[in-house]
């Protein structure tokens, strides 16, 4: 092995392309994209993932020649020069290198060679593909937009809380529960009426929770405004572009409001997200524009300044009625909007986000506020346009009578839920939420179209490798 | 029920007290925690868990008698009034009430009544001990330093990568690991050799992860610094203060660094985490300091001006031999240091923050890189006084060789591990990394003693309510 080369003076790309000015005798350490020898210079691109340019290194090609093999596309080197301006097009800024070390060279076997590759085989290479233009920057906006998302509530008093993971009750429907056990699954213990799930780690049945809410909702009755921001699972054996086994939640829930103050929740925290990427990631996002979604820039800037409508369900029902469209699910007053519905609101109607708010009862979920028509609760959906639905919410049912009595009408049984039932007996407040999937948010802000593209190592059904 | 009263002009108790100074009609809302009724005036103590202090309420007794029955500790009220200077002693300012509103009565039967509760009572009634003193703090606490977490990283450029919670892998112990399965448990479809986990959700059989290091070392190959803060899982069935079944993890992980890095960027991590509870929560820590560890601010100021010290596992066992103290477990150079020797080493010997580093191999994971001893590996602890361990790291070992070799030595199979393999193969890089339990440090700031208190809904075996 050659001696290393000095390793004083270390600077990322992003820190060096940002100075955007001449920087004398610097190391820089990364992976090679692209290698073009000639016979007396060599152009190396070195990219280390702090940003979504290379680095344009210029070097001697006899610099090259000393060494070892294994320098070429995927290699890692430590390239130290001085950063001067580039004579050429495709770059401000190039590094005149003095110094070159192969830190861990690469084969003609390395999978991402130049040619664009599918996204769809880059799935099977989730561990490689981050090295990519397109996942570099996905997984870039992801990083900033998770630290937008708590700057957001932090700044405005929200206590995060981490709702457990593991649960013994379940919110929205125990068919779409992973179970977690630690019993011998070829020979559990059995009781009188099969098996002895005392006998399990948790002394009864576990799974994997669908939500934060409930245990949000607890929270917020001591802390005020709150918020979580952790996985949630679903079991649903489907395989589409946009549903995932495991994805992130964002979870809200607010004391003392109402429906109309959680839409503005929602308003806000929306419009702080899409700006945050516009400042924050703005040379991914160019990307993203050029090569995923035609329009996306414009969109989230049209999205960062709209004006948010609001609608009732009813309303938009009696829109849907009225615009003579035909869809292929028929609209009827008690049925749940389909996507293509969403789409024709928040797109036809109103040209821009929209909130659907006051749904059918039989059509929202037991914890929601019961309206004072005996028909409707305070749920509101956010749709916006090319995607529908982006963010679900409601104001919760504080009153326990109320409560007691929609649970007993589902055939719900209250025990298990007492704790949940506790905070409406001493010191009940209205309060309000809502859940956003976080993967969501990302696919809306990259244009990236299926979910196991924007989630490091996606768990869909069959699919857990990595 | 009585007309609402004007809800313009909210505050939070926190904005109100920090602005110090007198201000006029305002309203807040949140929950009692005293009430004392007088003939003329009642006080009444609100706490709405955005600071730590109730905000004193004095109130014309009147203004009470209006109000339906209920009002006591735990009811919400919100309260209209002026803010000024405070006569009596115990505070500095007090709302003098122009209008109260009972939002949600209490009543006698409210478990948290002004008496001192034992934390394993509370523990019980997890979903209302946010409401106590004692849980507003930790609960503030862990918030407020989970986001320090995620600055600090992102200050450094450090990407943050959400790694999978489910996983067909299983890093270091296939013993404490849970099963995840859609299987039906009471007849789970059976094969050639026993239950046929190819029917399973996943196709085979999947867990949840003990840790997110593995896949967190695959980005840092794309990303050079990345970071993890995610949750953990272990089924370890002991019931200790110091072990929860679900914990969250923080996990940096970084490209081109050794082992000396590493150390320092764990100095500079813990350093800036105790210096952002001084900073940030400095009225809680108050309460922990007063009500739970004695001098335990002291403690966080001395750690962060503390110089770090370092020294081999070999010295460290050469000090602990001629140290002529007599520990229960044996001091042997090969054998794990236990907690009394490292507090040993920590407290007495240095007497400050420790780093321990180069382990035997045998004591250590598969994945550390040898030292050119070939009986120690680049493996580090950091130990604290009063806690002993608190953070575990370790550069990895980027050579393919020398890990096949180790894995073969171990007898472990490395085909499962193909892509972990396969960062090795092309562009490999010395990295490293460590690993902190956010809960250890949690207990570490706050001197809470049991893990199952810094924890919102602790799961621990036998325990999964709420």
């Amino acid at each position: 092995m050659p001696t290393a080369i000095d390793n004083s003076k270390v600077r990322s790309v992003a820190e060096v392309l940002r100075r955007n000015e001449v920087q004398p005798d610097l190391c820089v350490r990364g992976w090679v994209r692209t290698l073009r020898r000639g016979k007396e210079v060599s152009f190396i691109a070195v990219n280390d993932g702090s940003c979504f340019a290379a680095l344009q290194v210029v070097a001697a090609t006899e610099l090259l020649q000393v060494l070892p093999d294994g320098l070429g596309t995927g290699a890692a080197v430590a390239v130290r020069g001085n950063l001067v301006a580039s004579p050429a097009a495709g770059q401000a800024w190039e590094l005149q290198a003095t110094a070159i070390e192969l830190i861990g060279p690469t084969g003609e076997d390395y999978p991402l060679q130049k040619k664009r590759h599918s996204f769809e085989f880059l799935r099977s290479i989730a561990h490689l593909r981050p090295r990519t233009n397109s996942f570099g920057a996905v997984f870039r906006v992801r990083s900033r937009l998770a630290y937008a998302v708590h700057r957001f509530f932090q700044e405005r008093g929200f206590l995060y809380v981490q709702t457990p993971i593991i649960t013994a009750s379940d919110c929205e429907g125990a068919g779409e529960l992973f179970r977690v056990t630690t019993l011998d699954m070829e020979k559990p213990p059995k009781g009188e009426r099969g098996v002895d799930y005392r006998r399990d780690f948790f002394g009864q049945q576990a799974g994997l929770t669908v939500s934060g809410q409930l245990e949000a909702e607890l929270f917020a009755t001591a802390f005020s405004n709150v918020y979580t921001f952790g996985p949630t699972f679903r079991a649903e054996n489907s395989n589409t572009s946009r549903h995932a086994a495991e994805f992130w939640m964002i979870e809200p829930e607010i004391a003392f409001c109402d429906l109309a103050g959680n839409c503005d929740l929602a308003e806000d925290f929306m419009r702080a997200m899409v700006t945050a990427v516009l400042e924050e990631c703005r040379e991914d996002l160019d990307f993203f524009d050029q090569q995923i979604e035609k329009g996306l820039i414009a969109k989230l800037e049209a999205l960062a300044r709209a004006e948010f409508a609001r609608m009732s369900y009813s309303e938009a029902v009696a829109e849907l009625e009225k615009s003579g469209k035909t869809f292929e699910f028929p609209v009827r007053w008690g049925a749940d909007l389909q996507s293509e519905h969403e789409r024709f609101l928040t797109e036809e109607v109103v040209g821009g986000p929209l909130f659907v708010t006051d749904y059918p009862k039989q059509i929202k979920a037991f914890y929601m506020r019961m309206n004072d028509d005996d028909r409707t609760v305070a749920a509101m959906d956010l749709l916006v346009p090319r995607v529908g639905e982006i963010v679900g919410g409601s104001q919760r049912e504080e009153r326990l009578d109320r409560l007691d009595a929609r649970m007993a009408e589902l055939g719900m049984d209250a025990a298990p839920l007492w704790w949940y039932r506790d905070i409406r007996r001493w010191g009940s407040c209205p309060h309000a939420g809502f859940g956003l999937g976080f993967e969501r948010l990302l696919m809306y802000v990259t244009g990236m179209e299926n979910i196991r593209d924007v989630i490091p190592f996606p768990r869909t059904p069959g699919h857990a490798e990595f």
